[in-house]
């Protein structure tokens, strides 16, 4: 691992906005930054500037004024990286934001890698690994229970967690090992009840930690839903109605346009993947049975099932609605599932009750006027458990900790089996280590450049 | 213009970075961020902070943290916008952003509008108002051309220019309306000489700014190129050779896909606009005739054509192609044209040098392979006069320029003849007064409402 070289890259998002954002961090970059920069104030130089101090004048390209710029000083230690650090805060343009780039780099900087500053940041004690790996989730996060499931692990909760453990657990292992030495005396430091109690507990942390990967995972990817429905019941205008409702700041800032009805959107804080799917009606044409078979195949991977139909054409064809309501009952009873009644504006009030004495569960809508939307959001919220992030617990959400988390547990569960068979120590011992190899992997104790490698390499580059 | 208030918006780049910066700017500016801001450090606030530092901290919603923020404080008037100013860098997902603004927001502060922080830096006479609008040429300037014209403009280049004139006249004027005082007993306060010199000098000026403005305009919005040729001798593959070879950081940076063939790019510090025809081959078909009219409106409208042809099919085409080629040079013979043989790998070096006697201007090229790129660069760098960007002359690229420039030139015309068939001073005062006007309209002397919403309406938000 190099540190010895200054990095660079664009911080902000890319594309034209107001201003744009280059980040220089490494033992030059103040060195570097300063040979590029002019001060509006005489004789002011960059390197004589106390850190958290900002400073306007211009980026030059040796006589050229390239532009009027902004620039932020953090000192060793005290900068994102833990090195010295510069934040050039430009003009927006993609020609000045590569100019800049290209000046720095040929003033010494070399372009950082995806992750890179990050990764700095952890080599330098800054962050432990699970803080690191919370940073790339935090800036991906689009709704509120992954924002606040990443920012409590950037904070530290998930690691405390681990890192207490793991504390209680040298603390043993050390006296076990300490048995070892004086193995033929056949001495206990290690009181056994203590231990034992120690080893429950950890199982008993482990065992919450890894089923919470199941919400924690909701949160990250969202929830799917399928929605299954011939073509014409209004499946586009009830996802338009939906995406009305709660994402519209969202879509301004971030310039989205969404016309695929395959489409994620966030409602009261939790995000949803809808589904499309090409409807169950029963057919004997065979290209259209394989379209059957794919609504299956995507029921199956989806959490929860919105069957939609057309109310102003039930009398003419509620046997296929009812025999495709009852397929899907029969084939995924374990699906949670939502009937709606679109178009229900259309009908009397009296042809509604009707159809509801039919299908009890039925919410009725109009996706077209926005009547209903509610009620069926609140039963999507209903529908899913998310107790356990309002619970303020610990919840995992990345399969690296929980692939780690799997395997500590299966470790600690020798552990324990060990002490009910009281195994000798030296074998113990073994199996302790273990666990705390899995468990520095998470935090980051244990680690190698290729676990590093793959970590920051899913981060953007700039981060 | 109400300044009471505070404003907000997103100051870089839609979409997710490693960061956003969201700015805030008003008189509440520090207020609203403390109000919203726990320092890592126990008891700081904002308000005591010195004007250009940062600050490390948690941005709050209430008790809620919402991430991990740089606060940078600016003091009014030392700001963009010459109040207090305060930027938050966060982590730049589309929530975090999301919530940052709703919460200054909530907190009292209001959506800035288009341009707004750049109108309050206005205002506050911290830009005159063509430096303003280079603001908006700067964060829109693609190619380093435009970009030294908006960066010249920016930093006062243009109007210290008219600022100059309207000086010297504004003097005269003076000296003119106080002989209105003695109109009875015919005196001349401003000496009609070196009066006539002035008008003379500003005639020359504002002659060669507006003669500037083709260039400008061709620096802002690019050479327009149409090109000719019939399908399949290689237009696209012409164009992404040429986009290959100029372009790739700036793609890269921009994360931009070009896959339409009318597009522009930067050759040499200048931006291109091709516009792609559907060739002029002769023909019956009345439909394809509507497609040559459409090719010759392309043509007329582009500054040079490129004749792109296939060599290898040359022995069985050359009637046709000689037909074509002696169309356009006979309907435009003012055009700059570039004739070019692709493919040029596909035939022998003997077969080449015939052509290249048959067809004198021949530029033979092979796009797929890329041989000959560098000639046809060259001969476009050629064709384009942009010799008075290297003047470091200043040039007008704002079609409100100069349209206040034309009016102010008709308007000193009118002087000049005044002068000449010794009008009396009152009749000559309306028209200096006029020409000042004009002058004023560029700088912002002279301003109203719905200028400046014009003007600002423009930019994006957030600058």
């Amino acid at each position: 691992m190099i540190l010895k070289d200054t990095i660079v890259a664009l911080a902000t998002a890319s594309g034209v906005g107001a201003i744009a954002v280059i980040r220089l961090s490494g033992p030059d970059a103040i060195t570097i930054a300063n040979d590029c920069f002019t001060s509006i104030k005489e004789h002011k130089s960059l390197l004589d500037q106390k850190s958290h101090t900002l400073h306007l004048g211009h980026f030059m390209d040796d006589q050229r004024v390239v532009d009027q710029v902004l620039v932020s000083v953090f000192k060793n230690p005290h900068s994102y990286t833990g090195e010295d650090t510069i934040e050039i805060s430009c003009h927006g343009s993609l020609y000045i934001q590569q100019e800049i780039i290209q000046i720095l780099l040929k003033k010494g900087a070399r372009m950082a890698d995806a992750g890179e500053f990050t990764l700095r940041a952890f080599i330098n004690g800054k962050l432990d690994l699970s803080q690191a790996e919370a940073v790339a989730d935090l800036i991906s996060s689009d709704s509120e229970a992954s924002h606040q499931v990443a920012m409590q692990q950037m904070r530290g909760g998930f690691s405390n967690e681990i890192q207490h453990l793991r504390d209680q657990l040298i603390n043993f292992a050390s006296l076990i090992e300490l048995e070892l030495d004086f193995a033929e005396e056949d001495v206990e430091f290690a009181d056994r009840t203590e231990f034992k109690a120690l080893v429950a507990r950890i199982q008993l942390v482990l065992k919450r930690l890894i089923d919470s990967f199941a919400v924690g995972n909701v949160i990250k990817n969202g929830i799917p839903v399928a929605i299954v429905g011939e073509p014409n019941v209004g499946k586009s205008t009830l996802l338009n109605a939906l995406l009305n409702e709660e994402r519209a700041i969202v879509s301004d800032i971030a310039g989205t346009t969404r016309d695929t009805i395959e489409d994620e959107m966030i409602i009261d804080g939790v995000a949803y993947r809808f589904i499309d799917t090409a409807g169950i009606r029963e057919t004997k044409d065979v290209v259209e049975n394989i379209g059957i078979q794919k609504t299956f195949e995507k029921i199956s991977q989806a959490q929860v099932v919105i069957y939609l139909f057309d109310v102003t054409k039930y009398k003419v064809q509620s046997k296929e609605y009812k025999v495709e309501l009852e397929q899907i009952k029969n084939k995924f009873p374990q699906k949670q599932l939502i009937v709606i009644g679109n178009k229900a504006d259309a009908i009397s009030e009296e042809n509604i009750l009707a159809l509801k004495e039919e299908i009890p569960e039925l919410v009725a809508i109009s996706a077209k006027s926005k009547i209903g939307i509610d009620t069926l959001t609140n039963e999507l919220t209903k529908m899913v458990n998310i107790g356990a992030l309002n619970n303020q617990d610990t919840i995992v959400t990345n399969s690296r900790h929980y692939d780690a988390l799997l395997k500590a547990l299966n470790e600690i569960n020798k552990v324990d089996e060990a002490i009910l068979n009281n195994v000798s120590s030296d074998l113990m011992a073994i199996d302790i280590r273990e666990t705390l190899y899995y468990f520095g992997l998470i935090t980051g104790e244990v680690t190698n450049d290729d676990l590093l490698g793959n970590i920051f390499a899913n981060f953007c580059i700039g981060k």
